[in-house]
């Protein structure tokens, strides 16, 4: 698998490509499963139709990776914080974590009620294409760890950061606990047949520096390497979104770095290239126009077009409204432009 | 004026400080004063208890500096977007500039119209003792488009980028004409008393690096440029939040370059410093524990405690919950530290 291959930093005859959020709103394809599937948490929780999901933008785009088609936030929810998805407005906890009790209230072992998310990768994998890999995820301990204090998304973090500078032992014990529950659930990703496994850090940018590597880096580098030590070959890809002034702070032992739009490339292989793979970082609000987008993408194989040590990807999320047709020429584009 | 003296790079007697959005919710004068004015926006019109606000924290916690209590947003609503406040919502706009018919359609000469706030300034500089500076401000001309184009505040800035990739040439215009109303309006600021002005420009982590430096960055040099020609006694301060990966491509004829909490403060010295003097970054929810806001004075000033160049503020405005005794302490705790 090209996409592999790449990731772990060997030489490839083109720089693979895939786009974060491939599998969305885009896409009429999706729009009709997610119709078909009810409500989003249906759509995670059905195998049937999250297979066929992650599977679209394969047929579609033909990018040389699949990402499981799940939610960051199923972890929390099987720890026992109830989840609604309500329409225009996000997800919505009606339960948080703000106190000791709340926090010893949390079931263990969540990972072992995952299933669904492990039958979806079996059955994707079995489907796919041998020459495709299938990434798995998970969100960072960090980024759940908000959600769960906040019971939304936020803008101001308040509650996280009150017990972030007021009690950080609750807030170590409650991203100790999210960590073990991760390790072992990419760890059944992988044992279902994910090939890669990636680890969104959403919020990343919500933390001054001492305080992301203390409360957040430290996390992420923790699964890495526990990881890395059980499934030495499946690599491991980190996204910490936003945290551009803060790389040459962030080593650990990982494969592939994420790179947002917010991150000149330039910066990234500056500090982080050799090191690790960079993957990135399109701004997805180029693919409005299709003049902006081959722009852009001159502007990052300038500065990546080598045989090793890149993967192409949006340096954030596919926006919904994004023209279909500009997707799939940017797949197209980048592998004509980086064949060797 | 030490804090006039420091933004000029010159030698003083000990950091000055302030604290952005320091005449606010946090303080029970400020939700005193707000309630007799009514809304947000009469407040912000009202001669009197404008001068009120802008002053109280100078006498509540001794800062070296006011600011000028007012909205960025007043410039839009002068040229020709009738504009709300919403409880807990934030700003809306129930007009957009999204066409060229709608960007024809807005006033000329707004800051004319903005008469209110050079009597605020002129109020506040008669009643500010003589060793304590006003500083004067507006939104940078990015910023307040993104307003203009969305309607209100976001999260994707959609519109502003569809705008930006697919028509430059409207959105420059937009920018261009914002820009000649700012430069005016402040420098209507500065002859009712300003001794200072400062640019916010809130949204400008919204663009990648090149699209910041045409779209954004240009526009804020341009109005420096132009009050420095018309007013070099007067220090220009730039505050572009969330660009810390950016800073290597930031210059221009300003004073002070505002530091955010996301950009550590040794990058901020190793990238500008000795060319600017930095103004910054306390991480405001430090201010939720005392000891937290304790190491983190300790954290800014091991990097930053040197008889000049450093003027000392928070790394983003003041948060309604914090407790204004630890706000207090701060000032105190910031001059005995510094005193040289």
């Amino acid at each position: 698998m090209i996409f592999i291959d790449s990731a772990l930093g060997k030489k490839t005859p083109y720089t693979p490509i895939w786009m974060m959020r491939q599998a969305g709103r885009y896409l009429s394809e999706y729009r009709e499963s997610r119709a078909k599937a009810g409500s989003f948490l249906d759509l995670c929780k059905n195998v049937e139709l999250a297979t066929e999901v992650t599977l679209q933008p394969i047929d579609i785009l033909d990018v040389d990776a699949a990402i499981l088609f799940s939610d960051i936030l199923v972890v929390p929810l099987e720890m026992g914080l109830p989840l609604e998805f309500l329409a225009g407005e996000g997800p919505k906890f009606n339960q948080t974590i703000r106190s000791e009790s709340d926090f010893k209230a949390l079931k263990k072992d969540a990972y072992k009620n995952l299933t669904y998310v492990y039958d979806a990768v079996s059955s994707i994998r079995a489907k796919l294409s041998k020459d495709k890999a299938l990434i798995g995820f998970c969100g960072s301990p960090w980024t759940l760890a908000t959600y769960m204090i906040e019971g939304e998304g936020s803008k101001t973090y308040t509650h996280s950061k009150k017990m972030l500078y007021s009690n950080p032992k609750l807030l170590h014990a409650l991203l100790e606990s999210i960590t073990q529950e991760l390790v072992s659930y990419l760890g059944e990703q992988i044992r279902a047949g994910a090939n890669a496994v990636m680890v969104f850090d959403s919020w990343a940018s919500a933390l001054e520096l001492s305080a992301y590597l203390n409360f957040s880096w430290e996390y992420m580098k923790k699964i890495a390497k526990a990881i890395k030590s059980q499934y030495p070959h499946i690599p491991v890809m980190l996204f910490p979104k936003g945290v551009g002034a803060y790389l040459e702070h962030l080593d650990g032992e990982f494969d592939v770095f994420g790179v947002d739009w917010g991150t000149p490339m330039s910066l990234a292989k500056e500090k982080l290239g050799g090191k690790y793979v960079l993957q990135g970082n399109l701004e997805p609000a180029r693919l409005y126009n299709r003049q902006a987008m081959l722009e852009g993408v001159e502007q990052i194989l300038s500065v990546m077009n080598e045989d090793r040590g890149h993967i192409f990807n949006l340096g954030h999320g596919m926006i919904p409204d994004l023209p279909r047709e500009n997707a799939i020429e940017l797949v197209q584009l980048v592998r004509e432009k980086t064949k060797r």
